[in-house]
């Protein structure tokens, strides 16, 4: 598991803090990853240049981030045969509906994994990173697992709380 | 007004019966043009050489008509300063939503020119190219102002027509 | 690549038209697949069995397609660590906004791989599923990177169709 | 009517200040309740555990609320026959329509009834869950006779001062 | 359990094909109810009187479907605390969105149990009409149970029968 | 022209703010209104009286504002032959879609005259109220084209200043 | 109640289907009423004349259905002070909500009545311009009335109806 | 390239923080143009005016933003033969989708060159509009060239920045 297995990407930097949640879920994953700008519409030279390259520099999977009419996924999964995850972003007046939908509703032969729109989804696009990594590398099996039960744990330990708090009223 | 002065182009062959409204009114003003297929995500060189070589070959606008995640006229649009018209097409559930979406909300630097969806949107693409090409050829201005009389002058005869078969009623 | 390494699961047997076009992509990629139908809320006992037993039985990776409020992928993805791919299915009034939207908005930590809705993403979740399993498995990479250019050929031939066929009339 | 007779369950303790509007109803009607947390996505089995002791522990109506890819009431009412009040929650980006779809779009035989969108849902789930119970504890029902009167009695008594209020002008 | 128990009304007679799907499961379950065309809009006082001798006519539930601008729910609701279903009916072009808002978003202290839009929303809203009942008439539990088991081994026999179908193939 | 001509009526006080755009316009105009609050399903016995009596009260209009599953307007035009303005309110998560499909998609033989969401919409209730009562008092008449000049002669002004300012620059 | 009181005008002959269905009502009560095409956009000039002849000839109200970006109810009342209804026609794949929004969201100052998507909107804008009618022709009235009375006689009919034929099976 | 040769005209003077969007991007390309306010509904004969004279006054372009039901760059080229830009503006409580579907969904014969909502589209109706120019002008060529490239070096740029930035962490 040397060097970096998955590129983040984002068609802007103002994308930046929604896209590091998924670098952050990464770090605690001890996964290493790429991170970096591109878009499809106004760099589309250094896009395909990073498509293309992508399996060469030994990444395993992609995690695209863009919002609007949101095409940076999708033409990078139309250029490698990597799995490409994409996270709309809500940077329209549309809410994210429009990233949502021009990053899900691909067609037929080039999907892109579509995650929920905003951090939700870049936190969602790591964990699946790794599940797909996890095939491959079975020590994040575990790790995943545990991840799986710290969720529970957490939501266990919030009801508790919840009901000394509502108790002490 | 010599050689294919406009490009058609669709992401599918079976976007041919929306686009070819568009080469009908082309036809009927008797402009040249050179119709094809290229998918942004199937086949990205070939789109990509098409829209680079689209003003050596002599193309002044390019109309291109995709449906779902529509990023056809978009990744053209990133590769040319050709000015690019959009026409979303009707081919997912979602009822052209999704391609009207994924064409208009192009990022700040790459327009596209979007049209209505589906057929209505085909011959408005060719009637907006022609209103561009009118700047440099000034036979089409007198062209597009007939045409315009001529909208108008159906609609009258179309109004007079329901007066006379109301009234026989 | 002995065994079924891929579990296809849908919420009904009305499902079966779409999810079926998985099935096929896999069988043209000569992956082993077991296919079968529970839902989420008609038999949440089979659906928890079927999600706990999925790595054991040697599933790789889970493609899951329900309509409505399509829960069946979420669920799935609550029950393991598998990558699970959700494919939204249009069998309501809402055109299979409502399956979307229950399928890709998934919250933190439990991500599912959102497809487009109905035919193209049943076959897309086939291809993301094997791009996923060919992290493991070197073969299927060739085999991807025919198909990709399988992709682009087929739409070149059907460029020059056209063609012949409009110069024609 | 002793013990808990409602059980209000979230997906998360950030739906605590939505989901309190219930609670206060109840408190108002002297209905004893339990509010606790559980995500169906991130503790499914406490979910599970949740929703097949929830008859056994004396609860005759469970109010269920959550946001996103709502499913946190539709799995509840997969594994009971108690009726089950769902609240969507708007936490995404989408203002709730996800919630709502994901709530309301229950395949045949698993019904959610289905509440407005936020505080208000809330608010109605406690209402009706006390019309419920008012079918076994008559006492119920003039208590919301006399809230159905009081109801329309502020709304006189608004309508009183506006007119004051604005005749003074 | 004598006498009709549960009231079905619906705004016009076209929606008779949805709502008879209620009445199915009523008779499946032997409920006894009564079924009614009422319109909120073009017979308010008979949808008033309906509402208001609810009660008195022993009816514990009412279930109301409407289309459109649908209000009949609500309208009943605002007259009486006996718990109110409605069943949104995809009668416009609208695919049943503007039914379903119009039923759903009701206001404090007003609540509507929202099902599903069309027959999966008229056949739910009659199971949830028993769960509701069922907490006075214990006998409906049981057979509650029993149909909550038909369900799951409906979908285990769909399942078995896919496979064998599949195999031969 | 003595009397109340007009009446206002919205269904909580919180709409107040948006409603009383509609009373300016009608100062302006020097046109007499009455304006309260009723709520279709909070009091609907003061909405029912409201309806019955306005006619007999002098009114001539009634423009009604109401959000979410916005009924007022709806509930009154099924008990009065007077013209109904509906007035969308945007008082809950979904932006006025709501209202604005619960005001003006009703069924046929009862309609209502529905407005633009919000603010703009109330002053239009009133400018289209005082369009009606033109009618019959043609002094309104005269006011209205007036009105009508003012609108184009403040344009041109702005207009005007516009370009003062941005010549300065 | 001489000559033609209301104007009705469509943008296309598609469109009269649909705006019959106000001229049946019209025929229906013996009111006077022309009925006419005209294109806001493509018959600009012609909309324009029609719209300041409209209240020399004599017309009290206009009621205008158009499809699309529906612009033909704004541009008529942004030229005359006639109450003006619009009735929003479903002719592109967007299901009627371009021409919704298009007719209703004007700005201040210039309102549109409008109605709901279709037939039942052309009805009802017949409905309601009888009703602003009445306000200066006290026979119509009594009609109205009458008509009201007949539509919540026809529901008590249909509900009888429909109990014998349920009671026969 | 003397004169103005483009004109930028809003609905109202609350879109000029949008509109000078457009202005700014001619400055940098140093094309003259004109700006002004005029409203379809509100001067109307203002904005016949402006539209007939387009063409006389040297304009090439037409760059038309509104919010709302956003009539104006559909009035406008339903009366030039120029080509007509439209930017929706997000001035209501529906986002922006009502003036997109507004200005998009032209009828035949009849085209708007559709921009992004917003100030997005503001930007990218200039550069659109400098883009049909360049065909009889091209010095504007070299520019466009430049921009692309200049859109593309600032991505780089932002992608070694955040590569740094990361890195130092």
């Amino acid at each position: 598991m040397r060097g970096s297995l998955i590129g983040i990407v984002m068609g802007s930097d103002s994308d930046l803090p929604i896209m590091q949640e998924a670098a952050k879920i990464l770090d605690d994953f001890k996964v290493q990853y790429d991170i970096t700008i591109s878009s499809a519409h106004r760099s589309p030279e250094l896009t395909t240049t990073y498509a293309k390259n992508a399996a060469k520099k030994g990444f395993k999977v992609i995690i695209a981030g863009a919002g609007g009419a949101a095409h940076l996924a999708g033409v990078i999964a139309s250029k490698t045969s990597l799995p490409v995850i994409g996270v709309p972003i809500n940077s329209s007046s549309l809410n994210g509906l429009d990233s949502l939908l021009s990053t899900v509703q691909m067609p037929s032969g080039v999907p892109v994994a579509t995650m929920a729109i905003g951090k939700t989804g870049a936190k969602n696009g790591a964990i699946l990173a790794i599940q797909i990594l996890s095939l491959k590398y079975p020590e994040l099996k575990k790790k995943l697992n545990r991840y799986k039960n710290r969720l529970a744990a957490e939501t266990s330990k919030k009801a508790r709380r919840i009901n000394k708090n509502l108790h002490k009223d």
